[in-house]
């Protein structure tokens, strides 16, 4: 039954279990304590925050250990923003940071913070410039993710670390997906990681903070962790942490060659075995265990549904699949068609018998979910189908209102044949995904988007035939 | 290799082993996730959470699982200050609460707000009349432990929430120490409490907010945990929390009756067998497995150390086992001595012998660090060995001046017999200390403590003899 959402939580590494296990016994006192027990805890913790700093490569008092890495995100940025507030309030952060970073922004904007997001090309990278850019007199910090977390892009992480290098802003990353694979390129002054998705167990985060770094912790005053993480210290859990993640990094540098070249195949086959789909992501500056794609009139919900029936689990950035009925805010930053989202994360181990299967099972479920919403037969092309008539009107109104993604593509892709070459169809829907992937279908099927006016209930999107 | 510090860190209870164990291989992945293996995780946290409100004796949508204790104390009190800030920014706790409660109310004076700390009674307890005194029309939120975690009191909480209720304050019950043996008295509003204090793994904490209660989340927000508790949740931790909670309240009343006749034990037979010690805390409204005692002329990180060499750990709230050199808040509150101090808390299952082979051991630990540090023999009395003459001197004066606990009291008890009856002895002292263990003194050995002065470095403590 392969899991294909290692990048949401990966299975527990046999590392991370036998490590857990032994130190069950040895780790459960208080490591501040100067008996026998509370001394073996300590020597358990020194030697867990040695083997983490090694792998992020900082010095053990640079680092300390969360719980989680949400809470190593949470605390690094508080704390940095308010080490330094007389520089300023202004924070950077690009649009397609992990929420609980865009989350920590919103909380610094309430508090009277202003926060500017950088824009992200159609495959997810920041530009270096447009980071530049953004960089103010006031700016006390800025955040940059190593590689997204839903379409696995690389963000250019070197390069900006220099930028704000010279700009005396520091620069936090987060490397939440990426950790497992190497350690961020040089130059970051905050770092931040989650065990649980290189195969560590749950309840433990990385907060790695640079000698010379202001920082000023936030929240209640607590001894543990050197002030930066409050809380008795969840210490197996930690030691099976580190020990995972030496682990993963020594099977990393082959496990990245054979999952990469996986991944290829199913970046090269999903397009050639479903049609109408959308293979989003940076192709080459990539994680190399992580593909998404989006196919044209299907719900995710229904096809992370009828996958899981057959065995494979994985996530999905439609909004249909989220709580907020919102696509994921990285496929809206990138621009991408949102609808029929799949994201697939490979764990360690992934056989080439797994892919394969999925790439067997994939265009069924796609056209099975196609066919029970009525979605138009994907290979005929409207200017094939179409036969000019006297009778042709020049413009059609298609009203999706109160429809869910992908009804209002559908309908948009069934009737735009029945308007002349030239001719419009307007769109009313009010579902927020339409808003992306109308002019992501435009773009996918060489229709000309002519943009968005408000109406009466929901909006209008407007689109010119052009073929 | 008996192990008496419980109420720092239990070692890990035999049901939470097993329960961490099968879960680790069904509760790795997101609880949110809608696939098998999230699916299974939701299954697994639902069942806890059911668990775990049983215990605490309310409804599963009321709690919820934070990353540790004092996670859940910051986050109860920080959402439920801000959550009634429109009544006010008075805040009411007990002089003796845990340091997680004392630093969320440092951070909230920090911020603005007002903060009464209610006096104990030399037992540790506070009288409801007085917590009654302290609330005010704006007061927002009152904190009482149910039992003190360093002398192991039990406050008078149904009293106390009977008093919040009639006032419309909410109380929150810091219920770290004392949920293993039983669920807290009805009538609070906000309890917090701490698995690896009853056997379970750290990593995990318990927020039970009583619908009704007006309560902000603070810091960035976060989907997980109805928004009360940031980051992927500790799964397969918060399933043994939940199992182990269940299985030491299974055991608790057999045990309390078992371990309260052994502290019992310790109370009556340590004064015989150890001579000038104060027991302190209520004998009889106390937690069952918690006894603590201070010896003067003693300092406590020696007899730590010692205790530690014959195999027994334990701790102290001794100035000289802080880190800030400062004594116990908890003691320094109950006015009690504190040198020499040492907390004993059994873990379930501590047999008779563990006990009678520390009350063999003590004694000889107790001396010997006398002994070393030139102590005063305990059996004689001033006024024994005091023979008075024409050239004993009215006023004596002992410079104890950069003199650690518990030096500058055995100086004073060298010359105590040194001046006649009537005299007075002054104790020059610069450690903190001294504040504490001069007049603690007074009180142990009949003398009147007639008060302190600034002096040029420290202070200078005036003891009069009365025999």
């Amino acid at each position: 039954m392969p899991y294909f959402d290692a990048a949401s939580s990966a299975p527990l590494h046999p590392i991370a279990r036998q490590a857990l296990l032994a130190s069950l016994d040895e780790g459960w006192a208080d490591p501040a304590r100067l008996y026998r027990e509370g001394r073996r805890a300590r020597m358990l913790l020194d030697a867990a925050r040695e083997a983490a700093a090694e792998a992020v490569g900082c010095r053990p008092d640079e680092l300390v250990f969360t719980s989680s890495g949400t809470r190593a995100v949470h605390s690094a940025m508080a704390g940095a923003l308010s080490g330094r507030r007389r520089v300023g309030r202004h924070l950077v952060v690009s649009a397609v940071e992990h929420s609980s970073v865009l989350h920590s922004a919103a909380a610094h904007e309430a508090a009277g913070g202003s926060c500017t997001e950088v824009a992200v090309s159609r495959s997810g990278a920041v530009r270096p410039e447009a980071f530049a850019d953004a960089l103010r007199e006031d700016t006390a910090l800025a955040c940059l993710q190593s590689a997204n977390h839903e379409v696995g892009t690389e963000q250019p992480v070197a390069e900006v670390a220099g930028i704000c290098g010279s700009a005396g802003v520091p620069l936090m990353v987060d490397a939440a997906q990426s950790l497992a694979w190497g350690r961020v390129p040089d130059g970051w002054s905050l770092l931040a990681a989650s065990a649980h998705k290189w195969g560590g167990p749950a309840g433990v985060g990385l907060l790695a903070v640079r000698k010379g770094v202001r920082f000023a912790p936030q929240g209640p005053a607590d001894e543990r962790e050197s002030g930066r993480a409050a809380g008795f210290e969840n210490l197996p859990a930690i030691v099976a942490a580190a020990a995972s993640l030496r682990a993963v990094r020594a099977e990393s540098a082959a496990e990245a060659v054979r999952l990469r070249a996986l991944v290829d195949r199913i970046r090269t086959r999903v397009p050639q075995l479903v049609a109408d789909v959308e293979v989003v992501g940076d192709p080459v500056r990539r994680l190399p265990h992580l593909v998404t794609f989006s196919c044209l009139y299907v719900d995710g919900e229904t096809v992370l549904q009828e996958l899981d029936r057959t065995g494979f689990s994985v996530s999905s950035g439609s909004s249909c699949t989220s709580s907020t009925l919102v696509p994921s805010h990285v496929l809206r930053a990138m621009g991408v068609l949102s609808e029929g989202n799949v994201r697939v994360s490979l764990p360690l181990g992934t056989t080439e018998a797994d892919v394969d299967r999925f790439l067997d099972v994939l265009p069924g479920v796609v056209s099975g979910v196609r066919e029970r919403l009525g979605a138009p037969a994907s290979a005929a092309t409207p200017s094939l189908s179409f036969s000019p008539s006297p009778a042709a009107t020049e413009t059609l109104v298609v009203d999706a209102l109160g429809r869910r993604c992908p009804v209002p593509v559908i309908e948009l892709a069934k009737v735009i044949g029945d308007v002349p070459v030239g001719g419009t169809v307007t769109v009313l829907a009010d579902d927020e995904a339409a808003r992306l992937d109308i002019p992501a279908w435009c773009e996918m099927r060489g229709q000309e988007y002519a943009g968005e006016e408000p109406a009466d209930r929901g909006s209008a999107y407007l689109v010119r035939r052009l073929h």
